[in-house]
């Protein structure tokens, strides 16, 4: 096992990579920015380097002095986090060149995984779900008509060269195609000089369904479960919760053999999610895979009982993960909502400030993950997520009661946060009968 | 359900019983002392009422104050919590006679567990194994010999009279039973005038282990497992975890089947503890039954997923429990340390004093039950116990490591605290093995 691990990264996941390694006993190296030098995560490593000014370029993604502090404070890994440089492959491949282990799978994954045709190329080779649409350029007329019956209604028309809309056409019936194709192709050709046109399925009233899985070099993948992930403002999540309220048993067995799969297929280690859309009927598609811890990493652990960063740091150290399929006994519903500082009234512009009183409420079920204090200086140079609360309960109604109580109870004096905001959506008539799609914050709060 | 609770207690586990009332949408009142009039129980309540001034027997055990306010403030429902009042069955009958739940058994019930003797005839009667020993005086001679026979050595010889020691021996074989029998019987004789003898089966290196269980008004009684609570000082425990890490799944089934047998023949309601003394062939004897939540309730909490504070108010309200014994899957392994204002290398005298900076530890696996915050002034007339720190990993090792991970992250400044009091026994080779008795401190830290 590593001796000592740097933390390439700030904030509540510095701190949750820092007491992972303290369980394991190992020791921890942080990195901070000018900006950084009283934060949380620098008190609690056990040694602590700056390496820049508060700009990210400058530091938190500065790839050569991350590099040179971990070889300076002999640190025999680097854990990234997420964010900054955590799908970065040439990070990952400086790291080996270096003789770092880089806590992710390797810099040849992350690549793949990173370009997303290349990612959907590959998973569809493999067997997996993709959204069905045309690889190739349709030129019209019953050509067309005929990939889009194989692909199934409703079908979206899409110019090559399209954006903004423009090129574009929803064709709900077979009757309805082919004026629909010609219009978009016409104003293609008007916009971008190019009547190069695509199809591909219409994901209606979609979720966005994801998929933990994690690996380690000796073949073995196994899943922690689905979240679901579709409360998001503007593709930024917001409420997760683990498992997803609207799927079946057998649609849930499904999608996480398939991610399990999904992950053997390309020879994937570490931890990684498979990112699904999940329609109405119950069908599901890949999206993308992310190649790093998540966010919302610990709805999986308290629904699954196990630590995910302890099992990524595990796997880079060459060791086998510590968990069979089988051993893992699902329980309960777990719910994050993220605290951000931000004002919800004027489109949720970051506040960042001095935070003064906290108070964090505690006790059964309840977990914050976090990296304030009283008095700390929130930095406006991050993002604005200062507090992950996650409520645990037997059942979804437990966890939401227990997170509408946690919420209440939960005190920041300083600066805004979202918190009125994540109390309201909780409360939402759809939020609560677990029938939301991906436009639920958008249609409900911003049209 | 009830529409509001008063909680006649005060510390954390009013705070642990406001926020279950909370997420029950049960409205909250609160009584303090004039000491308390800055706690956090009287902060986190929807109404609060000052119920005297600070000592215990003019507020927290002032029976006709806390049912005043009770009626007073129309509340259907008083939780006792532990200590104060929570063992009454004078207090529990003022109440029912007031028309108000006592969140807690009937006050038969409280009453026939409350006198020990009492109990432990109850107990023998419905089959539950207690320590065997002679209900009758032996005078000596061949049937001393018979009874201690029967009894099964090592047997204690101890006086009716006794006290201080005086007129005990314990006899390990039958061949010295008889001399040291007559030895114990002249020295009562001449101490108090009595040879009055009894014979007890003496248990060699207990262990305290107990288990928790809960029922309701239609017979229905489920177990959440049992507890080690071996690590003690002078009756007050110290550490407790679940499970007991000694016992084999057969001799753990044994036990917490007992406790429900128990439970179901004195027709137990609400959440109780049964004590056994547990000896190292795995044999286990009735101690004595606790007729109210414990202290150390979280950790079957963290390994049984059972909310005991919403049982116990379901159970109350007449409804039936929310949980079958089926339905409860075991996951895991937690351990509590009671962090207390106290200086262990002063005898372990109480620091009351002003809580400074508070840095409480969070993330994953870890509970905090607490009531303190940064300027808050621990008073001097209660309980010195300020924080229950509770970790919970996929086994006993990964708990410790949390657990020593987290006391080593904890910082109280302002009052002197047992914390490294608790690392040290944490890091002891005996605790870490599992292999330790009730005399663990004793031995180890006070001899």
């Amino acid at each position: 096992m590593f001796r000592k691990v740097l933390i390439a990264n700030r904030g509540e996941i510095a701190v949750r990579i820092i007491r992972a390694c303290r369980e394991m006993n190992i020791r921890t190296a942080a990195v901070y920015s000018e900006a950084d030098a009283d934060a949380m995560h620098v008190r609690l490593a056990d040694e602590a380097v700056c390496i820049g000014p508060a700009a990210p370029a400058e530091s938190y993604l500065n790839m050569k002095q991350i590099i040179g502090a971990a070889l300076a404070l002999k640190a025999e890994a680097i854990h990234p986090g997420f964010g900054f440089l955590s799908e970065n492959a040439e990070f990952a491949r400086m790291c080996q060149e270096c003789g770092i282990a880089f806590i992710g799978p390797s810099p040849e994954l992350i690549e793949k995984m990173g370009n997303k045709s290349e990612a959907k190329q590959t998973m569809k080779e493999a067997g997996i779900p993709v959204v069905p649409g045309t690889d190739f350029p349709v030129s019209g007329g019953e050509e067309a008509l005929e990939e889009a019956n194989k692909i199934g209604f409703p079908v979206m028309i899409k110019a090559s060269a399209g954006g903004g809309g423009k090129g574009m056409r929803l064709a709900y019936t077979q009757q309805e195609f082919p004026a629909l194709f010609h219009a978009a192709q016409q104003e293609a050709i008007n916009a971008f000089g190019d009547g190069t046109m695509y199809l591909e399925r219409y994901v209606q009233a979609p979720r966005h369904v994801e998929v933990q899985i994690i690996g380690d070099r000796y073949g073995n993948v196994v899943h922690l479960g689905e979240r679901d992930c579709s409360i998001q403002r503007r593709h930024q999540k917001m409420i997760e919760e683990s498992p997803c309220a609207f799927i079946s048993p057998e649609i849930r067995e499904k999608m996480c053999c398939t991610a399990v799969e999904a992950a053997r297929a390309v020879g994937y280690e570490n931890a990684g999610t498979i990112e699904f859309l999940l329609d109405q009927s119950g069908e599901f598609f890949f999206m993308e895979m992310n190649t790093r811890i998540q966010v919302e990493h610990p709805v999986s652990e308290l629904v699954s009982g196990v630590d995910l960063i302890r099992e990524q740091i595990r796997t880079a150290a060459g060791l086998p993960l510590s968990v069979k399929q089988e051993d893992i006994v699902f329980r309960g519903h777990a719910i994050e909502c993220r605290i951000n500082a931000e004002d919800p009234l004027h489109g949720f512009m970051p506040c960042p400030g001095t935070v003064k009183k906290i108070h964090l409420p505690g006790g059964n079920g309840i977990r914050m993950d976090t990296a304030i204090y009283p008095g700390y200086r929130i930095p406006p140079y991050y993002d604005s997520m200062i507090v992950k609360v996650i409520t645990f309960d037997r059942d979804r109604t437990g966890a939401i009661s227990k997170m509408s109580s946690v919420l209440s109870e939960l005190m920041i004096e300083g600066v805004e946060t979202n918190r009125d905001f994540l109390y309201d959506v909780l409360h939402h008539p759809d939020f609560l009968s677990g029938m939301f799609h991906t436009d639920f914050i958008e249609r409900n709060y911003e049209l």
